[in-house]
């Protein structure tokens, strides 16, 4: 049997250099891994989210290596993380994400691309626009996360939008919307995230009692439960606050705001992919190698995942081919 | 200067018989209270819930006895419990119930009707149909908060709908959406109670682990914490929770599924009135006698706030003049 290179938690992170290569199943493609990025997702992950073990890893670019369909081999591809059924109700209306049935990259019994290979359903494959730099690539799975809001959440472009949060996901989030609505602001406590956030106009605040309360739409991005009280409070009456963080949030949370200001709270979750990489197509300028923190080959995981835990830290890559 | 029998929180509820009867405001009218209800947002005031002190109540049937205006005198009418500025964005798209200066009868810097008079604006008032009784006038108010959902969320009729709670709400929620909705299922813990919600083929079970999950509408409306995470395991993928009770939900409350099923919550709270008086001309056998526990007079509130309280108890009702 094969074996690769391989990131791999099994109760603990390890470096595993004779993973086993499974065989391809019928109407999957093997890709060789060229970058993957360390997601919010996989540290929580770590704490036991999802009881996940297996190869780490759900955001990648990477180049075909085998498939049944020809045409595919030697394609620079990214592809959706949720493997769906394609029978259900969910699927027929190209909701896969959805599904049931699904199993989800390096999240959900599927081993991830933490590794020198991955495999995905060819449905689930898009190719890379020549143009987009893989550099860029590798960000399509978190701004298609981002790309998620419009999709559920129809906008005039008049609102008043807060995004509370200035991690990566908070940040593209800020950048999505900056495309279709023009009063948007980022709440953060680090000054450098927030300088990494302005572009096209949006505002920042290192202090959420400086903002006027009755924001329009509130993107609740911090991944925590003080995170959801500052969005009732911020958020006027009928307002919608979108929760973007996959983390697990507890604590006492007081939902008595919810119901007397008749607010909207919207889960959000993953995004289509054609529409992240439609947005870089359309906004060359939208500065994502900003998120780029550091650069680690994968023998490194252990460390490239101390340096993502740090408070400064955006977006850490792990290079695995060349 | 004028005084009348109330029924006072002052930290305690009390009793008291030489409350004083404020002077008409301009465009306001004294309305003499024949029948007042007990609501549980009074039960949540006498804990604490938004530091009201002054005359309790907000579900009233009563005869104007003054107004500037004479056409009102003598008529029979409920009235709209907020009491909004007029002038403000909020009430220019009538939607006075949000307007951020009201004042809320019995509930915010407003005395309430379990008194002899209570005063609200006349633009609040709506004259009850002659064909409406006493009786079904004063459940006017929830009634009102049962209809606000079908306000807020379209429905197609095909929809399978969950209602948690067999409180008076629940059950008044339940036969609101089994006018719009043919699959309608309440969930409780008390047998007598559902019994009495089932109307217009209403289902009911006691054990929420009998339905089938992937409902597209769960209403929420037990008033506890763990009703919420009971919502989010019954509801489908996209679907919407709506949260109806207005009480102060605490606890540890994973929201992870709403993110990761992209549920929609919606809170849900006061409706209009005229929808409530349309829906009682349109059914009249809709059967809300049901709904009514006990009748006592105003001396005896707090008896009457005690009967309240029992588990079995719907709806109890204070006899104030005849």
């Amino acid at each position: 049997m094969d074996t690769m290179a391989a990131a791999v938690f099994d109760g603990k992170l390890e470096y595993v250099q004779d993973y086993p290569v499974a065989e391809i199943k019928p109407g999957w493609a093997k890709i060789k891994i060229e970058l993957a990025g360390i997601c919010k997702t996989d540290m929580e992950i770590m704490k036991g989210y999802m009881g996940f073990k297996g190869v780490l890893g759900h955001e990648f670019v990477g180049v075909v290596e085998a498939c049944a369909d020809p045409q595919w081999i030697g394609k620079r591809v990214v592809g959706e993380i949720n493997a769906a059924c394609g029978h259900c109700d969910w699927c027929a209306r190209d909701l896969g994400r959805h599904c049931p049935n699904r199993t989800t990259l390096g999240i959900f019994n599927h081993d991830g691309c933490m590794a020198q290979y991955c495999q995905l359903p060819v449905a689930n494959l898009l190719v890379i626009p020549e143009e987009i730099s893989n550099e860029r690539a590798v960000l399509t799975e978190p701004l298609a996360a981002a790309c998620e809001i419009l999709e559920q959440l129809p906008v005039s472009g008049k609102e008043r939008v807060i995004v509370l949060g200035d991690g990566r996901l908070g940040i593209l989030c800020a950048w999505v919307l900056s495309t279709a609505v023009e009063d948007v602001t980022v709440v953060g406590h680090h000054p450098e995230k927030l300088e990494s956030a302005k572009w096209r106009g949006i505002q920042t605040t290192l202090n959420e009692k400086d903002l006027p309360p009755g924001a329009d739409i509130v993107v609740e991005a911090t991944g925590s439960g003080a995170g959801i009280v500052s969005a009732m409070s911020l958020c006027r009456p009928r307002g919608t606050i979108v929760l973007k963080s996959t983390v697990a949030i507890s604590g006492d949370v007081n939902l008595a705001p919810v119901v007397i200001n008749e607010l909207n709270i919207l889960g959000s979750r993953c995004g289509r992919f054609a529409d992240a990489l439609n947005i870089m197509r359309k906004y060359p300028d939208m500065p994502l190698s900003r998120l780029i923190t550091a650069r680690y080959p994968l023998e490194q995981v252990q460390e490239a995942f101390g340096r993502a835990t740090q408070s400064d830290a955006l977006k850490v890559l792990l290079e695995i081919s060349p």
